[in-house]
């Protein structure tokens, strides 16, 4: 199996985010992250809809949005519009998380769950057949930068149980580096979210070193 | 009195801000007009403090953050650090306006109030000796591009009216352009904020056209 | 000036809301009001879209649709597709009052604000030019049956002035009956609201009589 | 094991319903399913109190009430008032299920627990004590006419293994039919509630089909 | 007329509040003034109904609760039948201002309406006929110990104009000591709130003091 | 193993704290149990940052703030610095649990998790790293003198078993007596919060029956 790369956009240079996409473009990613945040599911606020949809002119990059935004049924048909691939959702964030799987699909996009750290991986038990990706956040979602928590691996090999038999992707993001990535590979996941590693330095030369790191037979 | 030109960001080219705000730097203009959005006071988000941290490294031009954001008192101290020189707040969007504003000035930057189109001014009679700027929204916040809702010239008068005597300055955003500025100079505003007329075409023509159309004598 | 009477549903037999609307349907009756509560905004629920959108079904009067709903904006589009003629939003309720009317009137038909009882009419200044009634609830808003509150007299006479040289009608809701009706028109009412009183005994004889109270000269 | 019916007055002829609930009333029916709905829990309004208590003068057919609502203490004791005889709270709208359980059943009323379809069972561990039925909705709650999701009858199957030995019935809301019924049934679920099914056409013909369908043995 | 002194319980040693009540029992006060916050309306948490009702079985003081929290209606009969003698809410804190009063003059005690320093009296003009007390906070609410706002004098003398002719009090929380004391009296204050004056030192002196300051005639 | 004793001062005589906690001191006890409570969260109001505050000056006692507080976060920095030695919060009164207890952590204090009785233990599987304590509520929280849940002893040897390896106290709150507290011991609970119990009566006397009662071999 090989390990795909997400570059997050969060990391990334925000006064040249056209730039700095054309170089994550020239790397072999398989999507580009981009955290959406509304002030009130996290403590922070960052790329609303009129920002996809300009990246969305200057890249074909598939685009994994990741919502952290409470009652998200509300914003997803724009992050549609403004040209999302994929949308994942906090389980934290919604009270009807059927429903707003089935939204998602609706739009003939991809659909995920996204778990906080503390969140138990039996609130996914009724979702399996209806989503693409499960992302499991290995720092608490609201800013770049944190460590890597260590009782996360647990809950990777957990899943990674869990999910035997569907096709499902599972997505860490948080802390993710040379040295973590390939434990949770190890631990069972296939899509690693790198925000301040990829964009601090050399952006092809982090890339590439990443994926060295992980697939590593 | 002569009237200030405030560009707004959310007009902008978003993937090459660096580049936007040198351009308007290069012009006559007394501010850069920041929206942040938070997806629940208006059905849009944009701008967090991180953003406007990086822009801050990149100008001197003073910021003029303008939240659109539910109980903005959560966020305020990280505009402040991130460089806010002056901060607005919606009445509608605080349930203790003048703590609000004490907080704001609690960190020695200006402070100022905004109105959406539906709402008194009588709301500000027990605030003005706290504010430096009302800003009064000709259009509903949230969305860049939309008409001039003709109505509020009344209100600009009204508001002219009320703060005589106070050493406060009256900033519209919402529609303006050539033919809506002079109109609202003349009822008493003296601070424009202009994002899609700002941004399309050549930012320095446009700038300059507007001092013209609103300095008029 | 005539004074219309507009019969409120929530006063009729619920097991028979056909019959009883073509009982209404025989009288010379402007439009029928219906009470839409979510139990969030009053402490009482009744009366969805499904609901109207079947009494559309059977009726051609004017649907004069009063929401007592927080957020009345997610469910606009809904009422307007059921068949709604009119819809009226609590000044309360709305945090962007200009927006939700701006939104109903996008639709094609008739907007107005609701006041409850304690509410300042100064909040409606700035959107009188959006409007076509205004209702004043003279009984707090959530129940059937409340006694009229004697202060509204002055609060009627205070909009009336207020609103002098707009087209805009004034509604009045609660406690309306033979003795109420012409203190509230004598202030300057022209539409009312009457639950309780058509729908107890005769149809027919109850607004016939309320029409004679009222059309006086 | 007898199954139950029961039918939803929410697939009924609104502006009949005295005449619908006497056409169930003639049929063999355990009781009749309300859904109450506060358009904030679910994006839809319907059936509060009011209509409840006027139904109850009526029939004296057993009424289960679906509480589709936010925070259901605050209107517990009403709909207790107006006559429910059972009632279901959702897991997901009540911070505190256990209180929420206790409430109800100090009035002397049946009380059960909605489960929505993403929602696990294992929420439900330490309030069996308490119940007397499950509610597990199949398709997500709000609007008639919905399709069955398919992946609900794992969710029966487990829920049925986990109840064995607790007097707890087991009802099923959401596309059921001739053909999904004896699927559920099989499955483990002994109470069904059919809307539209029960409505369009011949009511007794209807649920004469439903009851041949699913007591096979 | 004669100015009403208000010890604020909240400048109490709140580890000796039986203690501290007796002693201000023995001063020539007209009632105890009675902070409650719930950690929401203001960020602080203090006096729940438990401690009223305690304190109610020590002492027939007159009980002013001021009642710092969302939605009131939710917790006022606890805290009438607590003892409570005048309950007091903030016109910020409940959609229904006119209902709330309604409910706490149901139980044949005094009510009235708070004004955080921000807000308009412009609120209150179709309150004053059910109201027994306006309070003004010239501090914004939340903490003892804060400094006057100046600017709160024209607030009282224009309360005072508007509620001339009606039978209610003007009480003033916040920064009272034997300097603010005579110029809010002046301004056409009754009724003032001493918390930290009160009881720093000597609790009689401290009372005596204050009424010397402001009963000058 | 040695039982400690959790004295809760929601029990005690409000109005003579500062006695209360000094009769509780001269006892073997090895904490104080401070219930705070926001109104919202529960239906009740306690204990605010400035009680607590005020009891650390007059003691030395392990303060075990119990905080039943919606979004706990907001008060976690006051209660710190107001003398807490451990706080426990609600899972189901925080969207990030993670977050919460790294915050309590970060200040160097110990941290834990209560559970309202509905609750799964399910909930807590991925912050077992981060706690040394949990609280099972053994009745619903918010008011004192309720009823012991027979049906937790169960949920109590789960939690035992489920810990098992850790470092993690479980702590009982809610009808404790002489009668509950060698069952819950016996199911495997360390730590017992009595309120009522403690404080009716000869307190020294009670806390010494209790010690007899659990600490059996």
């Amino acid at each position: 199996m090989t390990v795909k790369i997400a570059p997050s956009l969060f990391g990334a240079d925000l006064g040249n985010l056209e730039n700095q996409i054309k170089a994550v473009e020239d790397c072999k990613v398989e999507m580009l992250h981009i955290d959406v945040m509304d002030g009130n599911f996290v403590p922070n606020i960052a790329f609303g809809p009129d920002q996809v949809k300009m990246l969305r002119g200057k890249t074909d990059l598939f685009f994994d949005v990741h919502m952290m935004v409470v009652e998200p049924d509300r914003f997803i048909p724009r992050f549609v519009e403004a040209g999302a691939d994929m949308i994942t959702v906090h389980q934290e964030a919604t009270t009807h998380l059927h429903r707003t799987l089935q939204l998602i699909k609706s739009f003939g996009i991809k659909a995920g769950v996204v778990l906080s750290p503390g969140t138990s991986i039996k609130t996914l038990e009724y979702v399996l057949d209806d989503i693409d990706m499960v992302l499991l956040m290995t720092v608490n979602p609201g800013y770049g930068g944190q460590s890597f928590i260590e009782s996360s691996i647990n809950k990777i090999k957990d899943l990674s149980e869990m999910i035997k038999g569907y096709n499902i992707d599972i997505q860490i993001d948080g802390g993710i580096n040379l040295e973590t990535a390939p434990k949770v590979v190890e631990a069972g996941a296939n899509v690693l979210v790198a925000g301040s590693f990829t964009f601090k330095g050399d952006i092809a030369k982090n890339i590439s070193a990443l994926i060295s790191a992980v697939n590593f037979k």
